[in-house]
């Protein structure tokens, strides 16, 4: 039997799901594999409608799926009800580039005498990878989940997806896959476009399972290596897209705490304490020059932190993991608690926002843990210098963020250097949570952030479960239409030269 | 003491290369890291003028180079003086690419209110991953090896290279080093940008060093899992780009068995022994029909290979094998053996072209394991039904081929839709081996072919080489030339549209 919890209160309560048993995450996947082949054959423009059809059965159903994920998170109905529509923006966004074609990265090299001699027709492009397993984050009930960014962009791409069940928000899971499967299916998508599976084991079952061409994973690093654990036991190695842990630094230059101590303050308070600070995004550590300005700052901040209420955490799990590191945090060497907010509540799994204060120097592997939920350290520093040492012990990240003043152009510059190979985006007077869900989107950076040179928002996150196909002086009747000669409506690179989709003529 | 051997005599002789110590691989990995950031901030513009360099030094080198790779290979002078033109033109080409900039994949979306709200202005582009391992093939002592693609297309993407040479033929590899590193000194490349390293020990520890952030492999399935288990031991996972493993199954319909037996014979054979049949896409496996026209084509291909010369092989190593895989192939149920060429010499590593026959319903997995050397597999089938159950038993590889006739196309588009998941590339009505330079190309197919959704032939294989990057709300000055505001010479998408280069106005 499946449960769920309102964290809220900690009663766990009985649901109708069962968790899936091997044999059925088997036939889920040969559905998924079936599935496939029917449709990589359909036509982009099919595709693209689905996808709006699923966008649309996740607005219909808009009032029962936020109901039911605020029961299980406590995140609140607004934020979720913007984290729904960011959901199903998404389906849209990948339901255009789909049609825009671009993504296929179509290419045609004509037979050509060439200076290595005659060479035939080669064609290319990007066809779909097979089967995908997606495991849905805990944090992100839609966006990251069931109906998030990796199962837009692997049904985008054209594979079946086999979803895991987030056992946070199990029947948030199930609703939402019931519209998906339900907009599948009026599409005319084949049996085995979408599936889920329920149960720890059956999400052990299906990365293992040998149709499984790629998993999409939003979580902890111990649980994104699990599955690479598990991935290594395969005869046949697969991918696996994971977004894992990210500390993402913030710093302040001496002109910026000088002009803005009080609004980097309120808006620091804001990016930190968040979604009760349960962001891959939160900034978990920020840079403060020492000094009058950045006294100000810190005061200001640790301010609001006292007085700010006790937040819900999303679970038990993720309660007990932020009061264990936020006890280790306080216990290293030069660790000082500046601010507290309302202690934890009598019930539930609700936590104090907490500042805690360091110096650069002091700085060491201790401080710089994640924590999931409402932390962040606040690191003095004295110089330039003091700064680029400090951010060397800082694990790389899925963001860094620099505030600085026009005038500081010189010390921006070299820190943007300095930073850059730390981070996947770089965020300049602003703050790095709220990832905007748009082409030039890059949420992913070195490891420990992610494990791979891809992007999990935006919609390049389409290539993760794409390959290159390549087709050697084929017959017109053989090639996908993309790669036929003539003009066609989608950008390709003909004999070396990028060209812009032909514009269909009207007869 | 590094040793060299003639292949075509089997003795061995000292060079004055010696295997790299650890320290000295901690040395150039070192030197590397510091040459990542210089090589990051320089033009384009410069790192294309740094290829051309590259290739010219390598032309100037010509006759020393083939001359040396003769002496160690056993190819042949025809052979190598072609395949270091190929070297030469990857370079040029990659420069090429390098100055039209569409590689970067540049987007720009500016500062919006979108469907989510406000949107900040987001700019991406692909940046390098950092020092780059290369490990060269046995069989391409140009193309594939110190001189070769993976070292072309990482140096196009700005990321320095240590090489690690081949046993086989260390002289080639330490000429054609100081061809490019004297080119990339002239250039004005810092110190660190390219190295190499000799001896299997000194290439384990330079895989494990933590500097390093990529590994391109041509080489063996067991060599590139070798390489994968020292990965998996490191702090900080890196993606190995393995190219391992290819049996590139050929199909004739009955169609063309008819029309062409006597042109199809003649070709395959060529294609099959090749290069001594050592290589990555030679046809290990045909499948011909049954009846008359399929036993004309098999007669021919038979009287071929009676009629052939012993051919050398690489090393002692490549030759054992082939002659234990050859022995464990036709000791397989229902293997024949239809013809074998002039039987080994008495010295070095020559070995006999050699054709086994079976039939479809006797294939199994010991008939279809990769030889590197001159053996193909006939499999005799009856229909298409047989011909795909077969089809299945074959690993998938870098390529598949069909030879069809044009009254046949039903057929060709059912076995281009069954073989399509099986390979990185469809050739029709020719061979695979012969792979085209060129932006449509795939060499890289999936496992056991290659691990990856990536090429190592073509211009798109820079794309291994590097991770994007976005930068939100910076000001222009922050900014790569590439991303800032005003018309730039590279394709970029905007808002949403993809844009050609804008072309430099003359003032």
């Amino acid at each position: 039997m499946i449960t769920t919890t309102d964290p809220r209160t900690g009663r766990q309560s009985d649901t109708d799901l069962a968790p899936t048993s091997a044999d059925a995450v088997a036939d889920l996947a040969r559905a998924a594999e079936a599935a496939a082949s029917v449709l990589a054959s359909r036509p982009r423009q099919w595709r693209a409608d689905m996808l709006e059809r699923i966008a649309a059965a996740l607005e219909d159903a808009r009032a029962e799926l936020v109901a039911t994920a605020d029961a299980e998170t406590g995140l609140g109905e607004a934020r979720l009800g913007g984290e729904l529509t960011r959901s199903v923006v998404q389906f849209r966004m990948f339901a255009d580039a789909v049609r825009e074609g671009s993504y296929l990265e179509a290419i045609i090299d004509h037979a050509a005498t060439t200076d290595l001699g005659p060479a035939p027709d080669v064609r290319r492009m990007l066809v779909p990878l097979g089967p995908v397993a997606v495991f849905g984050s805990s944090n992100f009930p839609f966006a990251f989940s069931v109906a998030g960014g990796d199962t837009a962009s692997a049904l985008a791409a054209g594979c079946p997806v086999i979803l895991k069940a987030h056992s946070a928000h199990p029947l948030t899971s199930a609703r939402s896959f019931d519209a998906i499967a339900a907009a599948t299916a009026a599409a005319g998508a084949p049996d085995g476009t979408v599936g889920i599976v329920y149960g720890q084991q059956a999400g052990s079952a299906l990365v293992a399972d040998p149709r499984i061409t790629a998993v999409g994973f939003t979580g902890s690093l111990s649980g994104g290596m699990a599955l690479q654990r598990i991935i290594d036991e395969r005869a046949q190695p697969i991918p696996l897209y994971g977004e894992l842990s990210s500390l993402n630094p913030l710093f302040i230059t001496p002109g910026a705490a000088i002009a803005r101590a009080d609004t980097i303050a309120a808006d620091l308070f804001t990016s930190v304490t968040g979604s009760a600070g349960q962001l891959c995004t939160k900034p978990g550590v920020a840079f403060v020059p020492v000094g009058d300005a950045g006294d100000a700052l810190v005061d200001a901040l640790a301010d609001r932190v006292d007085e700010a209420g006790a937040q819900v955490l999303l679970n038990r799990r993720i309660h007990d993991s932020f009061r264990e590191i936020r006890d280790r945090v306080l216990a290293a060497p030069g660790a000082v608690e500046r601010a507290r907010g309302v202690e934890d509540a009598a019930e539930g799994f609700a936590v104090a926002p907490t500042l805690v204060e360091t110096t650069a120097s002091s700085l060491g592997a201790d401080l710089v843990e994640e924590a999931f939920g409402p932390l962040v350290v606040v690191v003095r520093y004295e110089g330039a210098g003091d700064l680029r040492r400090a951010a060397s012990v800082v694990p790389k990240s899925l963001t860094a963020t620099l505030h600085h003043e026009a005038d500081e152009i010189d010390l921006a510059r070299r820190l943007t250097d300095d930073l850059a190979p730390w981070a996947g985006r770089l965020v300049y007077n602003g703050y790095p949570t709220g990832v905007r869900v748009a082409w030039a989107q890059q949420h992913g950076g070195p490891w420990p952030a992610t494990n791979s040179q891809h992007t999990s928002v935006g919609m390049t996150a389409i290539r993760r479960f794409l390959r290159p196909l390549a087709w050697q002086n084929a017959a017109q009747e053989l090639l996908p239409e993309e790669l036929r000669d003539g003009p066609v409506p989608i950008p390709r690179r003909v004999d070396g030269v990028l060209q812009l989709a032909a514009v269909e003529s009207t007869p």
